[in-house]
């Protein structure tokens, strides 16, 4: 697999003074994407009443924004695979609105999540493989792809 | 109509340190249901790009928890209308964790709010009555109705 | 002790399209007063890096709202123990706008928590006695004091 | 004025259950140093109860993350003009944690924000120039200083 569409309507308090979705709430959907793009592989980033093996600290993330998005907007997020390493994953997003059957392209995002465990002897997490069940149903999304939404 | 269902999945940002859903977004989930619940009578609590007639300030919100909410939980939000006035509506909710068919309350709360205009003399709110669409669209939930769910 | 005050400026973030401080964010206000009680106390409700020995769900919260908060108002959270008990606590607050050297009330809430341990037999928590350093520093604000601001 | 510096204390409801600072809350904290910035020039972003002459869109956002944050952190966040142009700002942000005297740097941002006047004619935003205000108070940092802030 290497994307995934996710929809969702903008919620009241998901807007600012200005009337408009607050900027940092778009990597909010970028998240909500990723994770729903995980459980769709039968998979969750951390499961509950369960210590996690790994964890997916972020190393970075951006948003280059396009159009705002208003209350009841309903809202598509994305997520295209950009470059599957051995213990990292970048994420390429495409948050658009959904106007009928057109879409217009709101912001274009992308997210660095790094692999992790827990090292006990020096007590830090280290970058670690990707778990086999991501590696091996994850791949890159074709270069077409990712250049056509990036236009 | 005096009931509404809303169903959510519990997302990663909405988790805090203690691992479960931070107590103030059930005010958050209440507030989706309430909209939700607005949209399915054909209405919006705020149309986008304008102004909208009246305003609905809350003057109280409540929550009893009953159960911790956890990352990935399937949630329904129930709403009921407890009471309705001449200029005011007061909701119930119902915030039950959906686990295969069953359903495991998590905490019951409750929203009053006060339909308001803006009063250019005195520039401040006043209470006004309901709009048309929502009050004769809205009726209360029969007395056994709010009961049942109040055990 | 039996109060605290916190002083806070309204962030762009915590107001909605409405113009104003989104309601759920009062309780979020309310939670920022009762850490900081706890820190002026020289303890901490969930030290880093450590598993903290007790718990605290909220099993009740409200809040009774009478003016807008708006972007850059100075407020004033001010927290009141209203009831201690053997293993819970409930807090009042008033969050007040302060203008010049005046308070206006914008919102009276209350906070009951229950002072939870992990049961390991039953796997689920059980309320438990206050921790000692918690116990012997706070007490219950006077009755008059606790009157006075519900008016 | 080429830079400023905001201190804050990392609160619960920042934290998500991973138990650090949620990575989209370093986009509220680089807007809450924007903002101080501002007021620290005797000008608001958007002045309570008057419309704003002009709103900024971000265009774009960024964020390296190097270290996590905890739930009563020290952080401070540290702003520098990167570039001033005539219709636009970028910001550059150190979000630093502060242990004793030590500060150690958690993430480095950026926030580029454009000047805009709501055109009637168009029904659209169009940028503008920087208020007076804002063009003859703040100018570029030093290249020496983000460059030693960025290694």
């Amino acid at each position: 697999m290497y994307e995934f569409k996710l929809k969702k309507t903008v919620e009241f308090f998901e807007t600012d003074m200005a009337g408009i979705v607050h900027y940092s709430n778009f990597f909010r959907y970028m998240e909500m994407a990723e994770h729903a793009f995980y459980r769709s592989l039968g998979w969750s980033v951390h499961p509950t009443h369960s210590k996690p093996d790994v964890v997916w600290p972020r190393v970075n993330a951006q948003c280059d924004y396009k159009q705002p998005l208003y209350f009841e907007d309903e809202v598509e997020i994305h997520l295209l695979v950009k470059e599957k390493r051995e213990k990292s994953i970048r994420y390429q997003f495409h948050i658009n609105k959904v106007v009928n059957e057109e879409k217009i392209n709101a912001a274009i995002g992308s997210l660095t999540i790094v692999c992790s465990k827990y090292d006990e002897e020096t007590r830090s997490f280290k970058s670690a493989p990707l778990p086999d069940r991501i590696n091996q149903n994850i791949e890159n999304a074709p270069q077409e792809l990712l250049e056509k939404y990036n236009k």
